[in-house]
């Protein structure tokens, strides 16, 4: 995965810590990070047209499951940062995509994570078990045309 | 309500306090004895024979939602700390049934909470929305034969 | 407590339910309920100017813990839902304040939730024990001006 | 990082999968995981004699904070899954020791993490920045003797 700078283009969201995002050490628990870099996700998916409660109604799609992740943290957060979010997709396959998310507090990089996902099926023809569905045309485009 | 002594009959359950339950204070944050609640009545329900899968997908049930709720916070509880959840049912009613729970760490009460639940449904008839079951003939018989 | 419309003055915040606040019912998990009535709480202490990590620091303060709560759970909520929370301070006692939220969606009310919150100290004289503070002067003008 | 198979010693702990745990797809939200994974890590640290409430208070530790992690998703868990957790250590370095985390139910493989973690202290020197300490004389040992 090539180095990423603030200049390339991406989705950005914000979030701001609770008091109930931190653990006793002060700091935000670890776990919550993975919440919002889901969030993070589906707002982008929701900007290119892929509002969950639509996919799963409309095209029977379950949602965009992850089959890997990974994450750096380099920095701590703590209660009421203002924590800014840049989501970006940095490789496209048949049935998969690789999301990098970068989340900065005053333009200080805190955490890098990165997650592949797909779009997940539950296909008679695979007993209904959890499945990926080649990426419909379009997907891409529509999710590139989010980064700005 | 009838004040409730430790050797009234109850379904007891147990949790461990995980560091990530608890927040910048030290102590379990609050919304975490809600989840411990709902876990007590899911296992109430399992030993009655209304385990939450089967019911779902074999009785067309949405699960027990909660229509009112409170709880009276006495004690802090922390990290690492072994509580005993106490769980009674202090009413029946046509539809709904109010369950009393106690959190206790070495007999010292911490927690009391109390929430009216109903067995949800969607049906037809009320346009798919979360509507309450009237009780089943043998469920109140069934979930007091867990008090012990 | 008296009945409150929409008119009376209140300190107006806003969440949207991600999809990880859901449950299997498709509903938001109701500990959830609480984590943003917690949430809206430190909102209104911030703008008050009682900003939780510098009370903690410049005053000594633990936090605003909670006595008592109750929820009466109206309606649910789901996925990317927009809430409006409504919080307004009911009672002030010597040492506690009741706060009243309610959850709103395009003007339905959901939840409505009350608490009865302290601040809390660990003092010397009480062997460290988490206790309510009287409560300050000019805490209560400060907080009912944040209501409009 | 070898293959892992069953037959390796490990520190073994269980978690039973709540309603709470699961998201509108009926399997368990990803980052409830990384609690799980936490959790058995604190466990492993409390046998061999780590207890996290002990170190904080008797050696000044924050506790084990985490620099990198990842994980496979493989199949997913649902409503009261009962999961095995696997926890062996690695590697060891000099301030880091890199935890493998497996996740089974009935001995198949649902998810595999791993976590690089450290001792966390706040020293003065480092201008109260969360930093690695060494990792003391005995800990490795302490930690690989409940490998069983």
């Amino acid at each position: 995965m090539d180095p990423t700078d603030s200049a390339t283009p991406c989705f950005a969201t914000t979030v701001r810590v609770a008091f109930g995002d931190c653990d006793p050490a002060n700091i935000v628990y670890f776990p919550n990070f993975y919440r919002w870099f889901d969030q993070a996700t589906h707002d982008l998916c929701e900007a290119a047209g892929y509002e969950l409660t639509e996919v799963r109604r409309d095209r029977g799609w379950v949602g965009f499951p992850i089959a890997e992740a990974g994450a750096r943290f380099l920095r701590p957060a703590t209660i009421n940062d203002r924590l800014r979010i840049e989501t970006r997709i940095k490789e496209w396959r048949a049935k998969m995509f690789l999301l990098e998310h970068r989340i900065l507090r005053d333009g200080t990089l805190l955490v890098e994570g990165w997650q592949t996902r797909f779009i997940g099926v539950r296909l008679p023809e695979h007993g209904g078990r959890l499945s990926p569905l080649p990426l419909p045309a379009g997907f891409k485009a529509d999710m590139e045309r989010m980064m700005t």
